[in-house]
């Protein structure tokens, strides 16, 4: 092809060409210099978008944070809180399953390089705290709710990334989001909104429509009966 | 006093005179050189026990992970899976508390200098997946034995951090053992080793002594009953 193909944005061309020199010759062995020759553009171009190597590696994450603190923001207090950092965390998921290929290509990267991997950590972090401080907020209200928001933010980080580490060892084939649903709704049980949750009690009524009754095994029958008409509201 | 006092070994005369420093001119503007003077050693002799200036930030972290994986490492089979983790996590608070106002130096240090905090981070991480590895051997046999041990050890982390830091906030005062016990249990409560668990299931016996049944408000109190019949063993 000899016609002009409308080229993409500076960013992105950086983003390209740094990539198609760390997988051929390796992250270390590739200099900003050699980026920004490849990418057709002065060095300072590059430090307008990127304040180091590192960040080339991770385009997007500052992108979805600053999405994903304004979803947030824009909850509603009758929202389900657990149900929101969920939905919060796959905005995390969309980024990634955008572009498989890339998104593949550098899991290998934070693989082989520690302090990619140093910085990949400290993004998930960024997002877990982003997601404690919207809980911290939904939960002021309990006498546990800051330790309940940090503990629910890291166990919804921890489903996602279980998830989505999944799938990008399988070489990103396929749609990820059922099973970073399944992961999520394993955290979403255990920290059910209308669930007074560990150590709240366990007994009454869950949700709208689920019912659940702990009882000593030797209970007596009539009196699991008893507990459970009480908890449907019968009598 | 003139008289010779026991020199401390060349490690610790490191570490004193780097936190020194730090606390006096800041991280960023000490370099390893000035450490070295202060403490009477060579460059060499720093490098020999740090690999970075980072490094000497964290002295004790390598040996405490070298301990949590041997602590995990002798484990019996017959052993508690969460509360083994949740007492593997208790190494960490030792090592904090032992040394409160160090502690409490180097909490500070992490707030101001993003570099700390990020290395900071990437250790939590170890050893998360240090728990999450001993946590994956023991749930082998559950079908959600990798999610369920991702995400239990980074509830267990969370916790733990959670009233750690509550402590070093509050200028390492006091004993933070009971705080950080209390944070455990909360995770504890969620996780207890006999439950089902999130997505393991709810119906039927949780333990030799608590049966929980969970039904839909709609269910007719008939089959209720017959559920709670069946799950108890009586016909």
């Amino acid at each position: 092809m000899t016609s002009a193909q409308p080229k993409p944005p500076m960013r992105e061309a950086l983003v390209d060409a740094a990539f198609e020199l760390f997988l051929a010759r390796g992250y270390e062995q590739t200099t900003i210099d050699d980026i920004v020759t490849l990418a057709g553009v002065g060095r300072r171009s590059f430090f307008r978008y990127f304040p180091s190597k590192e960040d080339v590696v991770f385009p997007d994450h500052e992108r979805c944070l600053a999405d994903m603190t304004e979803f947030l923001a824009a909850s509603a207090d009758t929202d389900d809180p657990v149900a929101r950092v969920c939905d919060a965390a796959r905005l995390v998921l969309r980024m990634y399953a955008e572009k498989p290929a890339f998104s593949v290509q550098r899991y290998g990267l934070t693989r082989q390089v520690p302090g990619l991997r140093t910085y990949e950590v400290s993004v998930v972090w960024k997002y877990e705290r982003t997601l404690a401080e919207y809980l911290r907020v939904r939960f002021a209200d309990r006498p546990d709710g800051k330790l309940r928001a940090n503990v629910l933010a890291a166990s919804v980080v921890a489903a996602h990334n279980h998830a989505l580490r999944d799938w990008l060892r399988a070489g990103g084939e396929g749609d990820p989001t059922e099973a970073v649903d399944q992961a999520l709704s394993f955290v979403r049980q255990t920290w059910s909104p209308d669930s007074d949750g560990p150590g709240g009690g366990h007994a009454g009524a869950e949700s709208e429509d689920v019912v659940v009754v702990i009882t000593k095994r030797s209970t007596p029958m009539w009196r699991v009966v008893r507990e459970v008409e009480s908890s449907l509201g019968e009598n």
